[in-house]
């Protein structure tokens, strides 16, 4: 091969075009530190060079589900970057990922990460990723891998973006599918922290932040404390997505059906798992919508229907059971209420009836 | 609850902060679509409400691997939307993830993605993962889930980054991790189809493409037409990340190691499968560099290690096999030549010898 060398201006380096592979490379070398702390006994070689390598121990399943699901945080990440903490976005992502497949009533197993940024700082991203390795080790999922990709242009400068993956399993004949889910059965709420990971572009068009408005004013909004969130509004917006995992696990088989309450609010994710003849029925006057949902609404003049498809109203999860395992499960669930019932489904209705359209 | 309703000026509304949950539910029917074209028979109930589920056939495996990893495409995003085409990429991102996991030796079973964008018009969002649907199905793999999130401020408008994530199985005592490497073992090299999905950020510095010097700008760039291409440079820089599973899958029980040449080139990568105690030795008179990365170098005055460092140099995909194997492997491998042999590592050198440092 003919060489080609480079002659009076500075060559042109993949580092100056914004891709810093050795530094790169130290971040990575965090990584799998951290993900070597959450490691599982089926995970083969640790972070592997190409894949990872987890051994499922099919001894355990007669007819094993692998279930998956991908996910992100959105415009969490801007508030979380305005106060300069990353770690959050980190047990955000896990968590998501954790409520979803649980939905099935699936065992979670392992998590990869794709990050990708235009010039986050390296300490930021590993920060993101102990956030993760945390909240994977909080749920016994093993942080396996992960891609970070400097995406120069792509983003705008220092700003980034995170995706989830989890893989878990579930025996089929105990996967939870909405399919057992009949009329008389009773929907139990269980409550979010905040906004779990969803709304965040209204909230921050609403107070300016992460809008090119300055530092200074983001923080002066962040900053501000309300009485009735006993705290700042930054510490109420970046409250943790809670996971439902430990809770749930001990009381999956009495589940007909899990509903995780993300994008859409309660009228865009309860009646995803029922059957098309039943519909539920919430009962509005059953809970009191949290402080920061009506300091959002307020300070955005937002109509009701508005707020309930936009946010998860302080509904974190709801689970559907029998009305006779009921009392149980209320008393086993932290924090859970009777949030309405399953109801025929009028002709032309849709499947959740109750909340303001 | 009370009802906290809008008036005088407009309500703010989620579409307004730039997030149409409607537009959006359009778009995830067509994505409803193409998954179910992609459907293998271990897919339970398609693109489930929150989560994807595959049922494993334990009767096929003793001990089964779950083999993943998780991918994104760099920059080549701006060279496509640059040319107006959103398709490539699409491929690219599942044939990359296809890949990765090949180098053990894993069938690929499943596929989720996740495209986060700043107002990316909904019909390129379709293309985007049609793309992912037709090498899903090239591949045999099933387009089990993802999520599409709208996330104003964080990417420049119009701009947008996708993750993907694969999930495969092998056979534990199948799996191929490097621990069969021996010396007089020998190298065999695959071409590539042109980058890959690694250098885009240097190739776009060096023309100045997606870097706000405008639409003429890159499309001139693009559409210049190269004798040695026999073609543009567009069409030579978005040429799809190849897939080799296909020709791979047939021998893989004769390959003692699998290296895919992606960021950090032949240096960063051949050598991560190998032992501490043997090293790859390249032979560069074994090939001809293609003409698009001269074109690059002589472009850029970029110094020949960081050609290497940076861009694959032709070389897609690297197989370690006996000796005696290789006349047979080369006859199956299409375009496949000796890229040079498996020699003890004198004490301090590095894992790959023989390129440009």
């Amino acid at each position: 091969m003919s060489s080609t060398e480079a002659s009076g201006e500075a060559p042109l380096t993949y580092a100056g075009a914004g891709v810093d592979v050795a530094a790169a490379e130290d971040t990575v070398r965090h990584y799998a530190r951290l993900a070597k702390s959450t490691a599982r006994p089926e995970v083969l070689g640790g972070v592997g060079p190409f894949a990872a390598m987890f051994q499922l121990d099919v001894s355990r399943y007669r007819q094993p589900v692998i279930v998956s699901s991908a996910d992100g945080v959105g415009t969490k990440l801007q508030l979380a970057a305005a106060l300069g903490r990353y770690g959050e976005v980190g047990r955000d992502l896990v968590n998501h990922c954790v409520n979803d497949i649980l939905t099935t009533g699936a065992e979670p197993l392992f998590f990869l990460d794709y990050l990708g940024t235009n010039g986050l700082a390296q300490e930021h991203r590993v920060e993101v990723v102990a956030g993760m390795a945390a909240a994977c080790l909080e749920n016994g999922v093993a942080l396996v891998g992960g891609e970070t990709a400097d995406m120069p242009d792509v983003y705008r400068p220092g700003d980034y973006d995170i995706a989830g993956f989890i893989v878990g399993v579930v025996e089929r004949d105990a996967a939870i599918d909405g399919s057992r889910i009949a009329e008389g059965d009773v929907l139990i709420a269980l409550p979010s922290t905040g906004l779990q990971t969803n709304g965040y572009s209204l909230v921050r068009e609403i107070w300016g932040v992460g809008k090119g408005l300055g530092e200074a004013n983001d923080r002066a909004v962040l900053d501000q404390h309300y009485e009735e969130l006993q705290g700042t509004l930054g510490d109420a917006l970046l409250a943790v997505h809670g996971s439902f995992l430990r809770p749930l696990q001990p009381v999956l088989s009495q589940l007909h059906g899990i509903a995780h309450i993300t994008g859409g609010g309660i009228p865009g994710n309860l009646g995803r798992v029922f059957p098309d003849h039943l519909a539920a029925r919430v009962d509005l006057e059953s809970w009191a919508v949290p402080p920061l949902f009506r300091i959002i609404q307020t300070a955005g003049r937002i109509a009701e229907p508005e707020m309930f498809r936009t946010f998860n109203m302080g509904v974190g999860l709801v689970v559907v059971a029998a009305a006779e395992d009921a009392p149980a499960l209320l008393d086993a669930l932290p924090g859970a209420w009777t949030l309405g019932a399953v109801i025929p489904r009028p002709s032309g209705a849709p499947s959740v009836l109750g909340v303001p359209r």
